[in-house]
């Protein structure tokens, strides 16, 4: 299987990454450019990323910019950081990138627990985590040729320790965890589904 | 007590208006101006609107401009309607409103079922619709002063009837029970809530 990983140098695309080349090709793309460059945040650069990778069986994203801060530091432009990462970012990876996967394949993005379960500091990552959720939602009856699309939602992962003061009560996923949830949207038969590794 | 209702021309606003200026003070702001001009996709306009209302005890919120069409046509920039004007627009109107607010004060968003269960055409509205959910979830915990804060999530509405052949199963919400789901937001002491009229 041909599996394209955007934000595949970052803790959790680099894991999967590694976890998967093992039986799978994987085309690394990351902002600084891993096998290819791209920025989510420009539909062009998307476009440009498409073309050159071509035809593939599934897309996955790990890469998710959002505001992290104070709430009073919160306003229309500090919100954009997650709009137009982590929510249009993700979102136009998936409206661009339909017509460049293959029948059968498969779109899983990534969300996260504060969609459903606020913490302080977090209330830009709230809304755009639930975005993209519904978003899956949507789309999963909308696409066509038998594509799918589900969205992995993790809590605070193991390998982010830096995290874990902020959100209380979370016991962290595990990384394997996190991986066997982007296996079962990459390999199961689901879509339209928010799957929760655990 | 004073409240604000921002889109008082539409189907919602105009009934909910005249519901709640029996025993309130109602402030009925709109696109074209009804006792205040506003277009909540600008932050300058929102602004205005706070400065010359001056403090309220409530804001509800029935604007919700989003992109309705088939799934061909909806991409970065037809998303955007939804972006700019049902999430970022009700988004806008809290983080700014919070400085006008009165202590104890509510704000009401609207958001819909389509967040969790998806029509064709709606793409749009599930993504941003549960945007302002998960908004909703987190500003409540960040609010000060015991602002509160909810969403109405409605299906479709009995006074919007040209709906209704894009809403299959869905049994629509009558203007009285909407009435009380915002009445249960107002006047109640719930915050982070999403609240279904049934």
């Amino acid at each position: 299987m041909k599996i394209v990983i955007v934000g595949a140098s970052g803790t959790m695309g680099s894991y999967l990454s590694n976890a998967f080349e093992k039986e799978h090709e994987v085309i690394r793309t990351d902002r600084n450019g891993a096998d290819v460059k791209v920025d989510i945040t420009s539909t062009e650069a998307i476009e440009n990323m498409y073309g050159r990778i071509g035809a593939f069986d599934a897309l996955i994203c790990t890469a998710g910019p959002s505001f992290v801060g104070p709430w009073k530091n919160l306003n229309d432009k500090s919100f954009r950081n997650g709009v137009e990462g982590k929510m249009m970012g993700q979102i136009n990876l998936v409206l661009i990138g339909q017509h460049y996967i293959n029948p059968k394949g498969s779109f899983t993005l990534i969300t996260g627990a504060l969609a459903h379960e606020p913490q302080k500091n977090f209330a830009n990552a709230s809304a755009v985590n639930a975005a993209v959720e519904g978003f899956v939602r949507a789309a999963a009856i909308e696409l066509e040729n038998s594509i799918r699309i589900n969205a992995v939602s993790p809590t605070v992962i193991e390998n982010s320790p830096q995290y874990f003061p902020f959100f209380p009560g979370e016991m962290p996923v595990t990384m394997k965890q996190l991986e066997y949830g982007f296996r079962k949207s990459v390999f199961g038969a689901n879509t339209g589904q928010i799957i929760t590794p655990h």
